[in-house]
């Protein structure tokens, strides 16, 4: 074992980030800066509204994405936008990601297991 | 909103592995394929006795990985291996972190974000 202590422990990896709905509802957003409404992430994340509005309670409480209530003349319609917080949290888990890419992809290459993915 | 339902679902992100801690005792012994004593693993993970119990359990559960007790003469010696399924499961579980970190990527051009982060 040549490792340091830690080297395994992912500090990095943003525990309300690192859940794979809200990762999803995130990249989504990340990819909308101009906000999508609620049933556009429903149908992109396949959640139920329950799910969908728990997370987003989630997300909204760490002020990673900001919700808008319109209530015009017709049905009600809520939109959500990503924050400049959340964009920067975002891509912070992302490096984060990558690096446990890479020591796995080192850790192929050293063992010489057989390349089941390759890294672009 | 261009994407196709269920986008950004992620439906091949394991429950399993997609949880930090089991995420890097997975990596860790995908790394040692000759297997890590607990004590080893405790520390290049940053875990305590009881966290590490569980979610060894968790994992030699769906058998992705072996758990070997010694009791000689001396201390009782705890060693862990993963399995070939384990290895299988970990490097199905990185093809799509790699998607994820793809979509980002993508999304990041897109959306002339600044580069936060670039992928190697």
């Amino acid at each position: 074992m040549s490792e340091k202590p830690g080297s395994f422990a992912y500090d990095g990896l943003d525990r309300v980030l690192h859940e794979k709905a809200r990762l999803g509802i995130l990249t989504s957003l990340f990819s909308h800066p101009e906000g999508l409404v609620f049933g556009e992430i429903k149908s992109l994340c396949t959640l139920t509204d329950g799910n969908l509005s728990r997370h987003l309670q989630v997300l909204e409480r760490e002020e990673l994405v900001e919700i808008v209530k319109e209530s015009g003349s017709g049905r009600p319609k809520t939109t959500v936008f990503i924050t400049p917080l959340g964009r920067e949290r975002f891509q912070e888990y992302l490096v984060e990601l990558q690096t446990v890419l890479q020591a796995a992809k080192a850790a192929e290459k050293a063992t010489g297991a057989q390349p089941g993915f390759s890294p672009a």
